[in-house]
């Protein structure tokens, strides 16, 4: 055996060991009362903010290592400073404030035979979380988890990797001053890129994977993983100006949707304008956002109404710019709209603007995505924005969950049958 | 380019087609209301009567091919006859009268911005099922599909390959006098092994994979698939005897759970009772099933209480018998009880006998399985026996859909936001 092989061995079998304390540490986290997670997750929001100087030394750690290869956007990123270490806490009491999911019951009846039939929300489990490069989803993340009464493996980037070594510390110490298994929380000890490929071969000990970060995470994690995948690809938005839109609604939704933040998923990144509306509507949208720094890439009708536009290419159609960018058709009404959306889309979050209550009512219908909004920006594809609290991400899964993933979305259910002896015929 | 590679291309060609077919099926069945899919439905039953002629001849051929090869047990799973042929019609009739789940709002509420956000029922889209050989599941699996209003597209077993092609030739009729698209049900065209590897690669055109098997089926899919997997894992079923278990019922459920009938898998596989009922409990237990039939493996101390008992080894806790066999441990009470079913269990279905309200609530509790019961037989799991009309297995699956699958389980969500020209501030 190589000295390699030995120490993949050696790797394999800490990961394992890791995630064997955290399958422990979930089937007691399962039966925890509610108001005893509660009190876990204010601990660790206290716990952080004792830790401040410690998490800040470990970032400065970081950021010192990451100086020289990091872009300064990937910088900032990575960087904690006071306020947002505050805000890490304050998310955590965010989540300590939700509802517990776990123990409702979804649905309840009695069969004739008599069997008293209910299924019960329970918690996943383990859930595995794979992300990149910011420091502060190593709380949000392990709190939305122990909010389920989950345990949760988390392998973040590795440019952040003291900064949430220090974090887990914290997080850990909360949870056994509460009484709780500090193996809840398992940080992967090591930056090795063979350690996520064996938390995607553990299907034994973890129950789901949650990969947040670019495409290529993502399409490795779907490609290599044995375990189910909460995904969350990439948002390629689109709003959609029908004939009948008001035209102060289409800008203020337009430039909202695309200009409000452009690097988050929920950005617009395809404009879409009935032929009917653009000459009435579009000229003014487009001015509202060339005013406002944004880059038009039109269609050949677009560019004969806006000298400014650059031509847009096929790519333009499939590309997340998350960056001040737009790509602008003009298309042949509702139909063209939704069969552009559904063909070039990536099944996210879509918007109609319109009066037109049918043409309204059919979109909302025929546009195949995890979020579909009326007279709204796309920008509220968020959890927070839905109520939930805090999400983990925007599933873009088929099956549930779909769309904001949130506390509730980070469990599964049970049957539970009561009988007076029944037997089946 | 070799003539095979060229085989394999085209193959690989024809079954993109005919999921392409599928995709474009499932988006217009997606829009059928409820009373279409409900005529198609009937109309598909109506098909398999009168067809009934054509269908035995093509199973007839099916069964002089297998004759030489197949056990007596597998000839009889082929083998179509009137009443099979009936059954099937009137199983399309059954799933033709379960309500329809699509449109149904599963939850809505307003956010103080006004936004008025839904979640509701979709269908999945195109579900692949990949089966083994009892012809019956390709009007089944076809039925339930359609009435959540998905396309499916059939992979069955090579020795039931015309079987199959005859009831999908009546289904596809049927649906289109019914005037829906009769794409929406597909049967791969081909015997070739390499058509399951190339559905499970087409995660474009298939939203879900449903295999229905062996074993070695499941575990070929799950390790294969780049799709969502609902998997139907094995049934290791567990009765729990407790201590405080009332007799009379205890040996009725445990004879009812292992013997009613043992092919299915929901039946028992192994018998834990508390020590301290043994020597009351187990004898008349294990003297009902051995004048049934049963053979029993135990352990040590079963052993001692009945000389019949042949020893249990290790295997017997994780083996599925599917038989009339069973395994038989006393164990030193509830925890000991819960932490076998947990360890060598496959989190599907078991029961707990008991008069101990808090031994109940227990054991519902901390049992980790789909499906657990009080004081009822293991052999409840069944959708039929849930209330859910028809089922297409039960899913092992630690993520929804667990447990029973049936019309609602095929379904999955979007959501609906309507606004009145909201921006995110």
């Amino acid at each position: 055996m190589s000295v390699l092989e030995r120490q993949a061995d050696d790797l394999e079998r800490d990961m394992r060991a890791l995630a064997g304390a955290a399958r422990q540490a979930a089937s007691v986290l399962a039966r925890i009362p509610a108001d005893r997670k509660t009190a876990a997750l204010m601990a660790a929001a206290a716990a952080i903010r004792h830790d401040r100087a410690a998490i800040l030394a470990a970032n400065a750690h970081d950021m010192d290592a990451a100086g020289g290869s990091l872009s300064a956007a990937m910088l900032d990123r990575l960087l904690l400073d006071d306020k947002r270490v505050a805000a890490m806490a304050q998310g955590l009491e965010v989540v300590a404030r939700l509802p517990d999911p776990v123990g409702t019951e979804l649905a309840r009846w009695t069969r004739p035979n008599g069997l008293d039939i209910a299924r019960v929300r329970i918690p996943l489990g383990v859930i595995g979380i794979i992300y990149e490069s910011r420091p502060n989803v190593t709380a949000d993340a392990a709190g939305l988890c122990l909010r389920a009464g989950n345990a949760v493996i988390l392998r973040g980037g590795s440019e952040s990797f003291h900064s949430s070594q220090a974090i887990v510390a914290s997080l850990k110490r909360a949870l056994a001053e509460a009484g709780l298994p500090p193996e809840a929380v398992q940080l992967v000890p090591t930056r090795e890129r063979a350690a996520v490929g064996m938390m995607l071969g553990m299907a034994d000990l973890i129950d789901v994977i949650v990969p947040r970060g670019g495409r290529s995470l993502i399409e490795r994690v779907q490609r290599e993983s044995r375990i189910p995948v909460i995904a969350h690809l990439e948002g390629i938005c689109h709003v959609y100006v029908d004939r009948t839109a008001d035209l102060q609604t289409a800008r203020r939704i337009v430039l909202n949707a695309k200009m409000r933040r452009t690097g988050v998923c929920g950005a617009a990144e395809t404009l879409l304008v009935d032929r009917a509306a653009a000459a009435s509507h579009l000229p003014p949208i487009l001015a509202d956002l060339h005013a406002a720094g944004c880059e038009i890439r039109g269609d050949a009708a677009t560019r004969a109404l806006d000298p400014a536009a650059l031509p847009a290419s096929e790519a333009d159609w499939t590309t997340e710019y998350l960056d001040a960018i737009l790509a602008v058709r003009i298309v042949d009404g509702l139909a063209q709209a939704i069969e552009h959306i559904n063909h070039y889309g990536s099944h996210h979050t879509d918007a109609i603007v319109t009066t037109d209550k049918g043409a309204a009512a059919r979109f909302l219908d025929e546009v195949d995505s995890a979020i579909v909004l009326e007279n709204a920006s796309t920008q509220f594809a968020d959890g927070g924005e839905f109520g939930m609290g805090a999400e983990i991400g925007i599933s873009t899964n088929r099956l549930p969950p779909r769309g904001p993933v949130g506390a509730e979305q980070l469990t599964t259910y049970k049957y539970i049958v009561r009988g007076t002896g029944q037997v089946r015929p």
